[in-house]
């Protein structure tokens, strides 16, 4: 054991009275909602960035952290893993996270990278063994070294494709590895800065291609987890070609990869595009592309992506209401792409603001079940649209415009507004909460 | 002849150094620029809703404007036609574009409404073979009336579906008998206000079906000219289900229509969209459904749609260039989708906020291409992605993730970075302002 | 009694469980909280504007409601405020609020909107006899008439000023006779929409002299109520004088009215400022010119003021505590600048709205009242500063730049950072909520 | 002379139609614009820290740019101001600013980082003496370092705020010795977080205090430069106290500086603040506190400081309008708080950079002065507000309320509006762009 998290307890459930500020007061893992486990609904899973990497800056001003693994050499890196377990272990999460360069020192070359990236590759798999802690997912960092800061997949320069693509193949083979249940693809530099220097056809698609390129490199090594987009509109970039839910819909279809290819959604990344989380949620359920959650919030008066902790319920049960009413998740997961204010600087703190996070999306799935569990909202809905049930409903939209218009005039058609009762709704909605 | 213009001359081009307020300094429709006129590049149109229809009103006050024209009779629907073709002629441009709430009285039924359209359209198709001044496109008015508060298309009222087929079909013949150039659909009520009350899958499945209809209807009537989608992400709906152009293209993809549909964008739309004008349309180009334009500017401060009259060449200029870029109008054109101010009472303000609008966009398409002309800005753009030129490159897209990743280590990649130039670039296009 | 509620009974306390939508779950007005009874601490308001003056127009779309009051006359207008007075029974809430333009008709001339505002005076004064409700402030109503298009006090044309003057006066008397606790000025029109015809000196010179002749005139009359002014960045003008409570504070110093004006401030106004509601209630109360409340909710995803009901007790919860900590209202109280939706078009809709804005507040206002009874926030913020206490600290305050720079070099300090413990707060926020 | 610039001459005007690209197309010292050499007008100045000391990191991504001058050591810190003056002299540049942290290494104790900046202060007045370009204004970065992660002036700590105080002060000495004319102050971590851990109404004393104690040490060391206050909203902060001009003005009124203190606009603070840059320099003017320009773009779809070099000059135009209005500027000037995009690598796009600008700024003080001097615009003021020159109008002012209520019935006043004639203005700003 090392000595950074001494003296903080494991975190266990005690329920909505607990004095403690080392308890959970809603996350009660083997409590049954809808017939299902909290811990197999919410599949908690710790973020190794932000919680272990990030040194604490801004973009004016430096580390702020001290933490006793910062530093480049393997030894480092295996003491970061050590306390980095000793975290989940506290907390009790099923899963974490991770990119390349999170866990491992970034090599003079590719190939001491990736000698790197293996041996952590071992010793995390040891760790996981020992552990009840697993990986939900693994993803490349393809945006921080400057080799990338032209895009990835997107690089006017080649060269830095076949980078790209050996740095992905490395990652989805660790991944496999250490049993990752999703990879994720998040694309910060697949974008660009300035149209007057950007050749947006070709790099969408050598975008395409190189995704069409990871697909078919999963079924080749068997990976049975799902491959995931992350949206996002900007930061760093101006523009990201994965804007957002629906503008990466278009991108799959175009490249045929839709029954392939789902979304990891992000409530900052949301916000920061104009949406609300939930709708996110619901549009990519709709579309049938919805795979895991990147569990954050968003300063609603910042304009870049705060990545804080979730710490509003009541919100956050509306998106738990998209996610069960899409049937919750599969390979999917809560990740905590959070990071505690760079001002929080204590162990205490790393352990607080996940508590918190993980009590707000309990209560908020335990509000949203029962928001579903009692029907009222779904059935106002139901009654909303109950004149599409109808055959003549049904034939109209078989039929042509000239037919449906037809009907105007042979029955003297002047509908008339109903109440869209959205008050009342807001009102249901708070009487679960 | 009205009263309304007395006194104001019909606008001439009088060079850079016009003394006149109502001169052209720029815009002088038969100069040949890149092998075309001037006229036939810009394309310009007069909006009927904003310049005859809009009576001053906003959100916190109502009516500003005092025009002879105000009312709901049909005498004064065709002094408002009369006046509006004043207009055209006193600025001489080629092509104008409606709602059909905007030229004809809403009548108590759809049938009287049906022959308030008619009516009127005979009586635009007389001003129109007087007149230079043809139409650019049509469209029907689907947010205004209270029928329309919960959608059209995605009413959840299968009778309002029907209602808004019967106006379309209207609008469609209304276009095809006065030789209008396209069609437009804007769906600023096809969205949703809440989350809670809506079926989202339902109301994009009947959007679709929709679409589907218009264009089958179009083949079928014999319409040459373009089917246009104008996106907006929100304002007057929370949510519209046309955000922008990316959603609008996957929209598209899945009902098969991004062969037959096009875009129409907005400056504005795309703003609050968290775009650049430019990237709307060059998204737009390098996905091949670039249509036409509803030029405007929208307060960059300003978190709704302000549609004022452009003012600033060298920002539109990057807009045009992408337009030319893409090979310039089929169909569409410049319409300006932009509003006088409410404090702006006076008739001279319509016709020089025209000539304000009209001249920055000549200025923005004479440096356009200039650019274009001087091949500066592309020799730097093909040079940046050159390697992607070669055998290899091509070969590597072709291949798998495998054979791109081995040149890594084959070849012992470590690519390095080459500047963006980006301000360098953005000195090249000033040289052309 | 009007037809308009029948069916709908008055709202009663039933407490958390309760099964009626008509029914308040938390709000219970005479229960005790921190020693004073509920409806002692929110003072509820209704706006007479959103409820029954408000067609249900937007932008984009006119009127939606069908409210047999909706007309010109004088009946109608004692008919509107007939059912107000319903609607103020049914939620039995303690205050009203009012514009001169929502509850008289406007007459053709200023003496006859005068006329028709002193009948309507009385017959607010019969119904407030007759019922609990009774005024919480007035107001004019500078913003919809088209004369204010450029402005009241700071409009170019100084009949306008007197225009402005002698309406001011007329909601002063008006808001004085019937025992108004509270008299508002919010300048949407007090701004520009472009600074190249506007002379800013000039206008805050008019804005300021007028908001002293307001005082002195309060004075003169033996009005005891305070003079509220209503931040708002912007909407409709581009720019608002008032842009937000800090911008306010440095107009009112300039005049020397921070001890004579107050701040009326409303959530929605404060986020298209670009701040949160509680900051804007923090920085009032710690200016010294805290005041009363516009209560309601904007939509975090537009860029309007969507004057939404408030459904987040919450985040309500952060608002009710710097209230709180500000020593609560004096004679102001909590607004509710709040409309229904233009869909939501039923009686019962209007009510229910209420029912939940009510609920949220006092839940928020619980919640709020817990966390500063605990003290356990408190105790954090007093030790976070405790340095300040000694007298070596005070001392460097005092003195000057060189004697706190002296003790740098004399005691060798290189102070450490501490944690600022945000999760940690955040969490002990959310024990209380 | 070091290597880093070699090749790339001295840059020289050559008017508009220069084809080199290191030249001035608009920038010509010596031409006189009203009265005034360019230069003088313009008082150009680079910013040390965005061209010599930020590596090109970003929040995703760290170091792009390879200068020979990075890292800790006096020796380098020489290289570093070598390089900087042979760019300061390509660029015939009259002035430069910096932070201490730009131009000296931090030392491990107060005591060495004064060494350090005093070896410096003593290099960088060789410098001085051997080179045209002098210190425009210097300032102390009380942001980067740990210790200031809570505040300086308004930190908990108040060891801190004594380390800010020796701070300021020895930056004030440095400014002082080296013949600044102005000292700046800029508060990027005087705000809060969160409000959960803030003491608003002690901070914001702390910092008014602060800033006295500034304005008693310049009188006591007989600097008779301004001190200039730079207002920004947010970031690195969720807020911050200097929010924007207006905010500063309050707070300057409430410690009894607003004759003593100015400030120092930015165009990327002002837009975060919601307000275009010219509104910002029009309202300090007004408010007799307009001091200098820190001249850079924001993107308008980022919502963080992006610092981006000017280059739409129309736009700018309307600043350095208002900046003529104000009467130009005393001791401030345009400093370029702008850095090269971090894909820019090379040493040309720092030179090309600031050639772009220049010749932007150049260009838009011609146009503003051609906008001035034509006298169009101000003749349209003129007007617009003549009616207040009155005897009657003044005496309105000078009276009460009812006076001028009085005047309303009297005079059976209807005020009829008139046109505010915005887009005939704004073609007005066009016919001299």
């Amino acid at each position: 054991m090392t000595e950074f998290f001494k003296n903080i307890p494991a975190i266990r459930y005690e329920g909505p009275d607990a004095t403690s500020e080392f308890a959970f007061r809603y996350y009660n893992p083997d409590e049954v909602i809808l017939g299902k486990r909290m811990e197999d609904h919410l599949r908690f899973a710790v973020a190794y960035w932000h919680s272990f990497a990030w040194p604490g800056g801004d973009p004016f001003g430096g580390q702020t952290f001290d933490r006793p693994w910062f530093g480049d050499s393997m030894d480092l890196a295996r003491l970061k893993a050590d306390v980095a377990f000793e975290m989940f272990d506290i907390l009790g999460v099923p899963f974490y996270c991770f990119h390349d360069a999170d866990m491992r020192p970034e090599g003079a070359t590719f190939a001491e990278s990736k000698r790197n990236l293996d041996a952590m590759v071992d010793y995390l798999g040891q760790k996981q063994a020992d552990h009840k802690t697993q990986l939900l997912w693994g993803t490349a960092n393809m945006f921080s070294n400057r080799r990338w800061m032209s895009g990835a997949a997107t690089n006017p320069d080649p060269d830095v494709y076949a980078y790209a693509a050996a740095t992905v193949k490395a990652n989805m083979d660790a991944t496999l590895t250490l049993g990752g249940q999703n990879y994720v693809l998040w694309g910060g530099r697949e974008g660009y800065e300035t149209l007057l220097n950007t050749d947006l056809a070709a790099e969408r698609a050598h975008a395409g291609r190189f995704l069409q390129q990871v697909v078919e490199y999963k079924h080749k090594i068997g990976f049975k987890g799902a491959i995931l987009i992350e949206p996002k509109p900007q930061e760093p970039s101006k523009h990201q070609y994965d804007y957002d839910v629906a503008t990466v819909y278009g991108f799959l279809k175009d490249f045929g990869l839709e029954k392939e290819v789902q979304v990891n959604i992000e409530q900052g990344h949301a916000i920061l595009a104009g949406h609300s989380f939930e709708h996110e949620i619901a549009m990519a359920a709709s579309l049938g592309i919805f795979g895991s959650i990147d569990m954050n919030r968003n300063d609603y008066q910042s304009g870049w992506d705060t990545d804080q902790f979730p710490n509003n319920h009541a919100e956050k049960a509306l998106a738990f209401y998209e996610i069960l009413r899409a049937g919750g998740y599969t390979t999917g997961g809560t990740n905590f792409d959070a990071k505690v204010r760079r001002q929080s600087l204590d162990a205490e703190d790393l352990i607080l603001a996940h508590v918190g996070g993980m009590d707000t999306c309990a209560r908020a799935l335990k509000c949203a079940a029962a928001m579903l569990e009692s029907d009222e909202l779904e059935a106002n809905r139901r009654a909303r649209y109950a004149g599409w049930e109808t055959d003549a409903a049904k034939a109209m939209l078989e039929g042509g415009l000239e037919a449906a218009a037809a009907r105007v005039t042979a029955e003297g058609l002047e509908p008339q507004p109903v109440s869209g009762r959205q008050e009342r709704l807001e009102n249901l909605w708070n009487k679960y909460i």
